[in-house]
């Protein structure tokens, strides 16, 4: 099957999900967002490569944190951005998701970056462009559902490459609700593509996806057993209505059997790194004192994070 | 009377409505626009000559699209752009619109985009505006109560030119809900100054201002028997809030009457094109089949109402 | 004690409160804005001191004036402006301020303008910088609660001294509700440091704060009393919670005895100048003829408002 986020010469036509994206491909993006770094550093943070190019957030589900992040970005690469909230707009006039794309196409956009509650909103948008005919416009998936994050799974591979320089020798743990999280199912395929030889989920039954090891990782309910010698722990989010449902007794309950506390990290390398997606839940999946403690580099994520979107969207631009 | 939107000069001072819009300054809006389209499709969609200018989109009824486009507009003539949603804003603290008004002016305002659910109320804002002598800013209507809409009609104007070179041998017409339509005052305004010379509207009695013959246009309840042999079709939305109202019986019988549907498409020329302001009700005042069918220009609308907007701005600016 | 709003150079760090703020630096402030009060009458009021900079609006409470007002000024700079409405963001999500904060300045954030309903927030975000060693952001107190509103104080001192020209020989009246004003604290203390010789505070008893004779001023509950031969008259607003409230007898009853009329207005000096923060309650605190007057000069302080925060930014940028 021809994957849809490449074009004919086997270059990125859209991020849609890091799942069947050649390792080549994600090793470029990692390599371009390396000298962006370096730009969020300078005096002038600004290069020309996205000048006078239409960026459309298109936010059907709202999230200030993500839509600002990519508008930085895109601001950083001189695009003209803007910000459209469509729950309260023309798909309450009745308009299709579909008619509304292609009035933005009509206006001359450049980039679609997508977050949608629907698990697969941006394939359809993605599709539609196909077959329209207008492969100028490139699609960004900022969150669908619980499917897909793709940049924030490039940012945490980054972030890891930064510390660890190496993926092939790595131990690498995915804490938490695995179940619902879209930004877990991102990891896992980067980290299997990127050669990383051990990845383990830790987790209770109730949030691990049922045959989750078909994926290629090991399972550990027990974190203590879990942590023992990994390079890398990557926490998750618990969503909050997590909290209040049947799959789990308490915060409090979790955070004693799943929360990371310094007493739990000691088990992993000395060496190891601590991620968190954010916003964090203080006191449920992650201890203050990881949080804020040496082995976290939850903050450079976000800065990495930046960088990463100018690579996606200086690439993407560029075919 | 003064003519409000022209200055001592007989020059475009604001574009509140096409009403008494000399055909001159039409024509040259539309010949304006005409390098437009193409600056959409470079690389960098991009011209210096709003730089520096502080456009306002003062929008007191919120409209996505209609704002989106303005703001795209604004950014592509480099012009600096602030949103502002008043509905949300000082009015609620107490403060008059012209309180407001002359806030932004000390504020070193260029050009005002209002949108307004009061008929009128961009032109007492222009009124404002001569009065404290402030001839330096401009006003543009987008959309005021059931008044006007001048760049709908001024991109339907070009749209019909694009496609049809000459208004004087055509037939147009105009379909469906003209009573409660912004945009079917505007466009009847501007077919008849622009020299067409059969203007037909298309509708139930209730639905047609009482002596819109005074406009100079033919009038149809029979949509069939309006169709024939026209040039343009321009439908028109049918607003919900009509829909539950005592002047329509049902969507579905409006559509079987009033829908526009390939069967009632081939009573017009064979080179007939079809418009629509958007957003569309498929299944209400159009089918599908008519909507995404070779005839319709609906989405070439879209890209038009960019470069006419771009050409109203323009040419506000160097007045 | 170490004053947080300047650096180890005595050179402003964040603006936070014009309380403990240098006299000289006051006024190099005020010098700086001079000539960005001239870029907003040129061609092009677009000026690159910002360029490539990051200037996020942290909106914890809505503002639409004074949030358009820092965009202006940030954009006329050159800037990158990020808007931020933190109320409906990632607070609710359960993450805390300063976690809001860190993340911010991982996006490699270089200027904050903080508007929060709790007095203190701005001090909160600049001592957490410094504490975390960023001391490349600057924060810009935007209206903390009841505490301070310092870039309105300082358009203010711009504004007397633009029509006054010298601060030493002057008689000073603020009039209404001291003691709900973050506003009357602001200018209360630029008055004072700046050496004007006489100020006076005009208001009922219930609404002005104990021991305000403390800050250095003289006390008036007969309006007419105060206003006798003062230079400069400045009202403030009566929010409208107040309006209800078991401080005041009615709107009316306020009017009457400290509403700014033309009558009372002539107990002042002939060249007096009147000054309001805006948004004005007409006939309540000042009636529409002194608002509309010759004397009034509420409009030029909306116009210097935007120059001062230029001058502001511009500052703490070169740091």
């Amino acid at each position: 099957m021809h994957n849809p986020q490449l074009n004919r010469n086997g270059e990125l036509q859209h991020l849609l999900t890091i799942e069947g994206l050649p390792r080549d491909i994600i090793t470029a993006i990692l390599d371009t967002a390396v000298p962006f770094t370096e730009v969020a550093e300078r005096e002038v943070k600004k290069l020309p490569l996205l000048r006078g190019k239409s960026v459309f957030n298109l936010f059907f589900e709202s999230s200030t944190r993500t839509r600002t992040t990519f508008e930085i970005a895109a601001k950083r690469l001189s695009a003209d951005v803007i910000n459209l909230n469509i729950t309260t707009s023309s798909t309450t006039k009745g308009e299709t998701l579909l008619d509304t794309i292609d009035n933005l196409c009509a206006m001359q956009a450049d980039m679609f970056v997508v977050r949608h509650a629907s698990s697969g909103a941006p394939y359809l948008i993605a599709q539609h462009l196909s077959a329209i005919g207008r492969d100028d416009i490139h699609v960004i998936n900022a969150g669908d559902g619980r499917h897909a994050h793709p940049t924030q799974g490039l940012l945490d591979m980054y972030t890891i490459r930064h510390y660890k320089k190496d993926f092939t020798g790595l131990t690498v743990a995915v804490v938490g609700d695995i179940l619902h999280s879209r930004v877990a199912r991102s990891q896992i395929h980067a980290l299997t593509t990127l050669g990383v030889p051990e990845v383990r989920v830790i987790g209770p039954k109730t949030l691990l996806p049922a045959e989750v090891e078909k994926l290629g990782v090991h399972v550990f309910h027990d974190m203590r057993a879990g942590l023992k010698d990994v390079d890398v722990v990557m926490m998750l989010r618990l969503q909050n209505e997590r909290m209040q449902g049947a799959l789990l007794p308490s915060p409090q309950e979790f955070f004693k059997y799943y929360g990371l506390t310094l007493d739990k990290l000691e088990l992993a390398k000395p060496d190891a790194i601590v991620m968190h997606p954010g916003p964090m839940n203080r006191g449920v999946e992650i201890d203050s004192a990881v949080a804020d403690g040496p082995h976290a580099v939850i903050l450079p994520q976000v800065t990495f994070g930046i960088a990463v979107r100018m690579a996606v969207m200086s690439i993407l631009a560029a075919h």
